[in-house]
């Protein structure tokens, strides 16, 4: 029998370094021999996709839609794609999971909080992530760095005020759970922020070991 | 201040005469000088039309995520046209409504009922119908009659067990329901099934009025 594989999630707002940071992840899987596949959030999956195009293409969405739209695909990325992996043995990597929820639909549009943890108990029930890189950003900076990037969607559209309150639920996850969710200061300029990524990793394969 | 419109709700198996009823009930408000509109689930929204072609039309959904797109769906639906519409007084008549989620993902894909009971407090909330129109059909009858008249989605290609079972949660609605929901024999022929829905829709506003 082969050991399931480790699930990493990371999380952070606009422009954290997400994508940068999932880049810097790859190579050390990779020198480490480690079998691995890279996903992302909302999407990760065909049917989560066309979900996706929904939830950032939409006029008008209303908050709950949003969040049910979210665990629509999410359940789709977990049952066709996530949990597969895992149960062969390869790791998975997703960029965004069920963090981003409490963030963007908890504090960003204020949906109860136990709202969302009932949908986190049903839906992703026990493929919790094994280890979370939170980069944490200064919203303004952040939407600095992804403005030079590309066009803005629905949720890039949103004002700093939203931001700083995803900043807040991102805070309130990393408080509740600190075992699994690992901060790195994404303000530091990217080689610092990607020797902080890595030295995560490094102590969670050390843990693994031991 | 105008009284609150009047939420009245088909539902029905495949060919159990949701849409024929619809006519009738139309030509029974319009008699009574009452304004309304018709709508129907999934849909009944310009982002939950959208939704409603992903349920109908994409490949291997999972049930949950079934659930979820339908109960997005339904919060597009409540929240842009049938909330607003009530508080205008306009009444409502929708083709399908929460029950349906009950006997198709309860009964139907064997999701806990009390997962649906969760989204139905929070997503339908208050909102809920003052009158159901329940047809209760014999499956094999009404996939007949679905049959004769357009090619099958998703759903429809189902099999005659999966529409005893829709029933069955037909059933366990109707009896945790029977202030609300009445049950008309929906194998009856035609007129016979026009009149009895019509002496619901009767008796009805004789409560209303006494
Ligand atoms: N620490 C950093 N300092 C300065 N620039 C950075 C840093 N990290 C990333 N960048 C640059 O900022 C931009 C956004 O970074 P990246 O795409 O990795 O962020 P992201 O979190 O994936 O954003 P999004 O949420 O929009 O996907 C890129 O152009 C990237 O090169
Ligand atoms: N009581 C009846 N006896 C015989 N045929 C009927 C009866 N009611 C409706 N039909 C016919 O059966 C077909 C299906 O009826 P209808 O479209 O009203 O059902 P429906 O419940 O709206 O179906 P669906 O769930 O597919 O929308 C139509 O061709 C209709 O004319
Ligand atoms: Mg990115
Ligand atoms: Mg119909």
């Amino acid at each position: 029998m082969t050991d399931k594989g480790r699930f990493i999630s990371l999380e952070g707002s606009e422009g954290a370094g997400k994508s940068t940071a999932m880049n810097a992840i790859a190579s050390v899987l990779d020198d480490w021999g480690i079998d691995f596949i890279k996903t992302r959030e909302p999407g990760g999956e065909a049917n989560a996709e066309r979900i996706r195009e929904l939830l950032l293409h939409s006029e008008h969405l209303d908050d709950n839609t949003e969040l049910l739209l979210m665990f629509a695909a999410r359940n789709e990325h977990l049952v066709k794609t996530i949990r597969p992996a895992l149960e062969k043995g390869i790791w998975v990597v997703s960029d965004r999971f069920v963090d981003a929820s409490f963030a963007y639909q908890g504090f960003g549009r204020n949906i109860a909080w136990s709202t969302i943890e009932y949908l986190e108990d049903w839906v992703v029930a026990d493929t919790r992530p094994d280890l979370t890189v939170y980069l944490d950003v200064d919203p303004l900076t952040g939407l600095k760095r992804a403005a030079r990037r590309s066009a803005k969607d629905r949720i890039e559209k949103e004002s700093i005020h939203f931001f700083n309150n995803i900043r807040k639920g991102y805070w309130q996850r990393l408080e509740q759970n600190p075992q699994r969710i690992k901060r790195v200061d994404a303000n530091q300029d990217i080689q610092q922020v990607t020797t902080d990524v890595m030295n995560v990793l490094n102590t969670y394969r050390e843990q693994l070991q031991s």
